[in-house]
């Protein structure tokens, strides 16, 4: 587990102090001081802790600071990897859970007021233990020399809920921050400063693609093309044994199928590079941000092509994932509502509402996925399905989809 | 004008002393010392010294060493630019040439017994003035530790040439010398350190990718995709001037078009980026290497997709360019002699031979083009046409090609 908080007016500690029982702290860990400048911004003290060695499924309390300003939270850790382990995942919003949750957080977040309502969703009755993130961060760089007090104010929002859970980044292109006009040319400067990865447990050479195993779920987050992280994945894809993990999920900011104008395409040279790989593999679904919007599509590939056979039309393929674009956590630029029509046949559903979602795994053959508006009451769905497993039960699971 | 050169045993001077007359090196300019390892490898001592100012269409003499180690050598600068000035782009080979020439060489040159031959043939009687190579220099990187003795004798190899007339350089895929394994994780470690780039004069916030104006040419290298890479071209195509440079030329690594099975549909993900702008931008020609073969497209273009209106192959296009792949000047991996059958409808000629080309431009709107093997004669011409300017004259210049 990384712990990361700020410090101002002096550095403090970076040593943790935690333990099972709230009232007794017993064990502690040594973090790492950073701080960075942005033009004209100087950051807080930024800590960061790796605490190691935990035990699963375990709920630890644990504290930052010292004396007066020493404050206490608590996580869980997730239970030891197995195909049958139930894990939920959730896109930002709320879902009512009998059991721990693995919540997918909506992309581009923002600072807005429905980020809050989407937020405030979320936490009402979540029992969530992790957040996956699909980029976005917080929009600094829409404010006058990519303002980093934003990061402040952001990491402030969002601490009510990522104090007791982790959330696993994925890089958007909000979060770049690459400005050679103010003399900042380092892609993800504060990002990277302030939200680290565990990249190096698989191999990666750069924080922004890294995979993480939790419970049933392999779970592999990519970045922009780089001719590393295309070598990485290569690799990465073989590794994964689907009789312990038999769910393979992948995040990425931009989506590889997106019907709407916002966007519409911005996806298509990652596509052509990794959807034979994501059709080979058999993943089971690809969750994306970006769009201001919701939308699923089908089981579809489009990797018959080879230039001269006019094979370019997405089709029905059961080896293929199923695409989730998921960028309605609200977000400044308001909602993308123009969509291409006819809706496309890839496109199974799709809709301009903020909202946030679930994918709440059973066991290594089933999975329930819901998708809730904002406006809609938390028990409400404004569609759910069941997804089957690609590697351990590949069969149709469109059901009731128009075909 | 970049001089580099390497000194063994002592450091010595960075200083390069040059002038117009072979007897008074009567100027001076101070150069930089670097020096780099790899792995269990140490280089020499790297001068780079940038000479300024100097006259357009002159010859200079220049030296660098001292005392007993002083060598000599000659380069000229190119005329000043101007939308008529004639050039000569050369594709590794040599061609008869009644005024300066600008040499477009042959990409995978590697240290073969062809490429002996290539630059042999080149060397015989050129008048060329610079050579635009488009990547791949060494393939140290397919020896053990990627063993970088070979970038010092690849510059011995080339030195009879590169010392006289300035090579632009394309970062090809064996010049990355990336090797976690190793310790090495900083691509491009060797090629940086000894093949500098004027990136910065451009704009680029990136060795691998710039533009440079000679004579009638604008000329662009690109490298494999880079979100900064992207930006920058978008604000680079806009920059260009066709009154002035009426000849919009590109340079890359991994063609766009390829019919040999030989890293077929490898450049894809890249091609669906910038074939839109190729054509919007009117690009003239584009060069690849990284396929060892010959290839030259007619003038299509594929950029119709939207994913669902079926429009997915390649058609005749008066704004696009020509797309040539001369990765044939000699490498250890052999020919690529695999070609797709039957010939698809967008390939104009294709053959596996080693050999080297010409772009003779002779004003705004013709350029004179010649492909030759090097078992031929220097003066006989595989295949010969004329292309005329995409700006200034874009009329269907396909000539004799099959229809």
């Amino acid at each position: 587990m990384i712990i990361s908080w700020v410090t101002t007016i002096e550095p403090g500690s970076s040593t943790v102090l935690y333990g099972t029982s709230e009232d007794n702290l017993n064990h502690s860990a040594k973090g790492k001081l950073t701080q960075y400048t942005f033009y004209n911004y100087t950051s807080g003290y930024i800590h960061h802790c790796t605490i190691k060695k935990l035990k699963f499924d375990t709920k630890y309390y644990y504290a930052v600071g010292t004396k007066e300003t020493m404050r206490k939270f608590w996580f869980r850790t997730p239970p030891k990897s197995g195909p049958d382990v139930p894990y939920t995942f959730g896109l930002i919003g709320i879902v009512k859970c009998a059991r721990e949750n693995l919540l997918l957080c909506s992309g581009d977040l923002g600072q807005s007021f429905d980020s809050n309502v989407t937020l405030a969703h979320y936490e009402s009755n979540s029992k969530a233990q992790a957040v996956l993130f699909v980029g976005d961060l917080t929009y600094a760089d829409n404010y006058p020399y990519n303002d980093n007090v934003r990061w402040d104010t952001w990491g402030r929002f969002v601490e009510r809920n990522l104090a007791y859970q982790p959330w696993i980044w994925t890089a958007g292109n909000h979060d770049i921050d690459f400005a050679p006009e103010l003399g900042e040319t380092k892609p993800f400067k504060p990002y990277s400063q302030r939200y680290p990865t565990p990249y190096k447990a698989s191999g990666s050479t750069a924080p922004y693609w890294y995979s993480i195993k939790r419970a049933s779920a392999y779970i592999i987050v990519l970045a922009s093309y780089s001719l590393h992280m295309y070598t990485w994945l290569r690799a990465e894809f073989a590794k994964v044994n689907r009789s312990e993990t038999p769910w393979l999920i992948v995040l990425m900011h931009a989506p590889l199928y997106n019907s709407y104008y916002y966007h519409y395409m911005e996806g298509e040279s990652m596509r052509v590079l990794y959807e034979p790989w994501f059709v080979k593999y058999k993943v089971d679904l690809v969750f994306a941000g970006h769009v201001h919007a919701y939308e699923r599509t089908h089981r579809i590939s489009n990797i018959a092509y080879n230039i001269v056979n006019g094979l370019c039309t997405p089709v029905r393929d059961q080896s293929a994932p199923v695409y989730i674009t998921i960028g309605d956590g609200g977000n400044q630029g308001g909602l993308a509502t123009n969509m291409s029509e006819p809706q496309p046949g890839y496109s199974a559903f799709r809709e301009a509402s903020f909202g946030h979602a679930i994918l709440d795994i059973k066991n290594r053959t089933h999975a329930y996925y819901a998708w809730h508006r904002n406006q809609d009451g938390t028990a409400v769905a404004a569609e759910s399905r069941w997804f089957t497993n690609r590697y351990w039960m590949p069969t149709d699971d469109s059901f009731d989809d128009p075909q």
